[in-house]
């Protein structure tokens, strides 16, 4: 073995610590898998005082990171800071400028800059390698790049946010509220002490769109997203899912459709008998629709020091052997435009939950209304025996019970016109509950 | 663009066909995401005059696959022709000898004769690439060879063979036989005139032996796995099974333990709540424990001429793409000697269904029995229900029923020992099943 290669670790958190470990511990493996002699030469953090319980002996300290990525010392820069600007950005941007390969787990670095950071790396001949910046230890990336060259992708999905699908396995499992499970999960470290990041979606909107141009070969394209969170949905959603046959998922959906390409975060209906519905707690599943392959799920954890160190050890040694391919799997010249669908053309299923007036009639006139906009209804279920589980329930007759819709495939627009309608006829007593409904 | 990549497939079945028609179709995708023209510019099969339905205009039609192989219009040789020995063995070994990469969907070649391929192969410095081999369209080759390097593999098992897992599906579902199964999948094409090698879990070997050495660093060693089929499976057993919160798969499983690794095919028992227990149909699933990224799975189609075309692709697209590593993820010289670990020394849970003839006693007698032998039972059900299900239901008195045990991890050996024992008491109208809990 004549060849090696030198890393620096930009970032020391829970992450950058399984990285150093794993490259040492891994390191007669990894020289056998790549033909490099791969070892941890320089590192970088904020708090060069804290113990971690690193052997760090003949690694060299930087107190700037940036400094790291521009050191001769070094021939792949790992980026572990986190953060779309300031110093990962800085770091990650020097250390390409100064011809060295780049190894990250930031999403929302990739999901804003991704296409310039590629182009960058290109220019430089360098690879630019982000396995850890979507659902952690599953190798997804890999897989949509390298793995289906062959297909057409039609759509890729998944549950991409551990924090959102603890929450929702509690509130299903428990009957408890959104408000509930999200303080257990703060107490148990699964969610921050902000949760808005995780529980609105944008997580998964930075992960969807990186998946996105990996299945689809456009730009990525973060701003196109539709983006909504788990905080609306409660404990009667879930109960109306089950006894619909469906369980409510936070997914990340990416579909070619004629309008161009859909990306739209949401509370989705899935069948209780799909592979994705199966996955409860903090792990992540991504399922990809292909015209050769047909539907592919990979299922793993989406989080955590030594999952996601597995992912930034896969793509170093990707680097070390060499594999210098373009980062979103074809050159950014060729990258194609994002072809942005608006979410008013999305055409699906729709769980649809109105809180009415218990009166006559009520249950014909928000159907006469799905009507007049050609909505076909799979469903309608009046549940009055629901009425203390909704707000302002006063007087005996007229008051607040929830009416449940399902509707075959119908255009999200069309929907919101009919709702629109509804509510102006006065039939509501709160806004109405929509969530989206996935088949596989 | 200057690079092209001249393909030569030997093999115009349907997956053959599949690849030609594939490469042609996505021919800029591959050759943006290479950075190569890759075109078929050979082919080979036995039957010239058939009507594929596949332009072969331009393209050279050799007679014989060898001579294919050994062509110098040929730079990447596609083996489809299938079987450990005789031609697809002449022709791999002819393609490598003549320093061509070679793709190749034959897990018979590859569990037989892996290791001399793939030291053939690095003495050539070509490829040999295997995707098709295990799970059809799933990219698990991939995922163990590259997506994992961080990681020290504990166990790799999943459902390898779609055959078996429909008709395992079925009779779950409609509580049918083996054989009423295995008629309606001959009839719809899953299943081949002579069933053996499939049902028997030959198949099945073979694709673990490849797992093994991707997931260990071993040489290949098919002739060191265990292999039970399915063809004893009994329609009570699935009732058992569903009763005790467990469904049955024919798993493959690869596992280190202290006495080396073992390689075991059989029916198993498999919690409902797993993910692998969910695959249903022809669907093939591969779940991975590795120290890191713990538990991972994929799930996807196991056969089919698209979706194992889709996976013949993806290695040709790494081939163009200049990607030249191990086959087994490591240099053969350093790919260590099969240590086999014997199934008797094989620890884990048994479901055991004895028939026994109906006389008071007979169960405490079975407990003494596996009590002797430190047996642990975790539980006992007797079911004089299911009298009609069992053979020979002559008397009223002393008539066979079924007496199912469910034990905590024992060794194969004991649990064996035991049985032996309890059928020289006489205790036994029938012999016992024994079928292998794996718990996630």
């Amino acid at each position: 073995m004549t060849q090696s290669l030198r890393i620096g670790v930009a970032g020391l958190g829970t992450v950058g610590a399984s990285v150093v470990r794993m490259i040492a511990r891994r390191a007669d493996a990894l020289a056998q898998a790549t033909g490099s002699a791969i070892r941890v030469t320089a590192v970088s953090s904020r708090d060069r005082g804290r113990d971690r319980g690193l052997d760090l002996a003949g690694v060299e300290w930087f107190d700037d990171a940036v400094a790291l990525a521009r050191s001769p010392d070094v021939d792949c820069v790992v980026e572990l800071i986190g953060g779309a600007e300031g110093p990962a950005k800085a770091v990650v941007e020097a250390a390409l400028a100064s011809g060295k390969h780049v190894v990250t787990a930031n999403k929302a670095l990739l999901a804003h800059h991704g296409a310039a950071l590629a182009q960058a790396a290109e220019a430089a001949g360098v690879a630019l390698a982000f396995e850890a910046s979507v659902a952690g230890g599953i190798p997804v990336v890999k897989a949509l790049r390298e793995g289906l060259p062959g297909n057409a992708v039609a759509r890729v999905y998944g549950i991409l946010n551990g924090t959102c699908n603890y929450i929702l396995s509690r509130m299903e499992r428990e009957g408890l509220t959104f408000e509930a499970c999200l303080k257990d999960a703060q107490a148990l470290g699964y969610a921050e002490a902000d949760p808005t990041f995780d529980v609105e979606g944008f997580d998964t909107a930075h992960k969807l769109a990186i998946l996105t141009s990996l299945a689809f070969g456009t730009r990525v394209d973060a701003e196109g997203v539709s983006v909504e969170g788990i905080s609306r949905v409660q404990p009667l959603d879930l109960r109306m899912a089950d006894e619909l046959g469906f369980r409510i998922k936070l997914l990340g959906v990416a579909q070619a459709t004629e309008a161009g390409i859909e990306q739209r975060v949401h509370p989705t209906m899935v069948p209780k008998s799909s592979a994705i519905a199966q996955v409860m707690g903090v792990t992540n599943a991504v399922t990809v629709d292909a015209d050769a392959v047909g539907e592919l799920t990979l299922i793993g954890p989406g989080a955590g020091g030594e999952a996601t160190a597995s992912a930034v050890v896969a793509d170093i040694a990707d680097v070390a052997a060499g594999l210098v391919r373009p980062a979103f799997g074809r050159p950014s010249a060729a990258l194609r435009p994002p072809a942005r669908a608006e979410m008013q053309r999305h055409e699906g299923g729709y769980y649809i939950r109105l809180t009415v007036h218990d009166r006559p009639g009520v249950a014909a006139g928000v159907a006469a209304r799905m009507a007049e906009r050609e909505i076909s209804l799979e469903s309608i279920l009046q549940r009055r025996d629901e009425r203390a589980a909704v707000h302002d329930p006063r007087g005996r007759s007229g008051e607040p019970v929830p009416l449940v819709l399902i509707t075959y495939a119908a255009t999200e627009g069309s929907i919101r016109a009919a709702l629109d309608a509804i509510a102006g006829d006065g039939l509501l007593a709160e806004s109405p509950q929509l969530i989206r409904i996935e088949r596989e």
